[in-house]
């Protein structure tokens, strides 16, 4: 940020009065221009075949990490709820019909400005196809996983939550809220 | 938003190439500049004094709702996670020291472009002293919430979660995170 957004005059880095923190301070009109971490929103959606849990991935056709894995997830939109964005975002990228289940991992990234939550979901059908922002849209396996090519920390460990979650419920257990935090230094396994 | 901050042309609003919704677009720079919505993460603390289990409440001195009643809670900072956020509103506002359990309520306000993260915590002692942006910081047990001066929905909606909660957790049952969605035609009862 190098002008102010309401008059187009020089913006500094200050401290402003009764603040603790650096912001861009307009020179002129004297605007205080705050910065706020953004979220991310996505879904863990599943399909049970021949006794198996898979989940869907997308393949993402975009930077930051073309070519690799994710689940669908994108930036929030001003005007809508967690849950709405959860399942816009989940058609937008998988084209994939979902029931959408409860919030399954909140994860702050705090070098990168974002928290990214997550939701379980399940497919109504399998008539998913990739969007405009996806290569490819497949059912993994826990065992079929890509983990070496899954584009971020924070979507490999909500499926290695989900994976860990799936014995437990499968042994009478119930799927419980995740919260982690992600720091610089940390890297998928 | 009038003008671009990287260049300071002016802006329009127009639908970029690739996307579905209107954004701020520099005229000459051709900037796309997103608008997401905001996260405003706080606590519910509580001190059980003679078998009774109160919560802290703090009397806004700032606009909006200067007056009112609210929990301590503010907006999200760049570079830190949301329970660190968390923390720190609960220092600045009510310079309570707590120990910080899980996240408890997670609401969205569309209307406002804003979600409100909220945490259960216990205070560590009473040693807790309204910090500049409020008038007063006091405990309050169920019956003695001014539910009329509650600042906003998101506050009376996680009180009332809890002292629910609270009633089941007596008789063996647990906290559970609450989601919920505001609308703009939503008023506190």
């Amino acid at each position: 940020m190098k002008f102010c957004s309401a008059c187009a005059a020089p913006v500094i880095l200050k401290v402003p009065a009764e603040d603790t923190r650096e912001r861009f301070v307009c020179t002129r009109c004297e605007t205080i221009h705050y910065q706020n971490p953004n979220m991310v929103v996505g879904t863990l959606p599943i399909w049970n075949l021949q006794g198996e849990t898979k989940v869907l991935l997308c393949k993402r056709a975009i930077e930051p990490r073309y070519g690799y894995w994710t689940l669908p997830a994108g930036f929030m939109e001003n005007q809508e709820t967690c849950r709405q964005a959860a399942q816009r975002e989940t058609i937008e990228e998988a084209g994939a019909n979902i029931q959408l289940h409860e919030l399954y991992s909140v994860l702050s990234v705090p070098h990168v400005d974002q928290v990214h939550l997550f939701y379980r979901a399940t497919l109504i059908d399998t008539n998913y196809l990739a969007g405009t922002e996806s290569l490819e849209v497949a059912l993994f396996a826990e065992h079929e996983i890509p983990w070496e090519e899954i584009a971020f920390p924070t979507v490999s460990q909500t499926l290695k939550f989900f994976f860990e979650d799936l014995k437990n419920v499968r042994s009478g257990g119930h799927f419980q809220l995740h919260e982690h935090d992600f720091y610089k230094s940390h890297r998928p396994d």
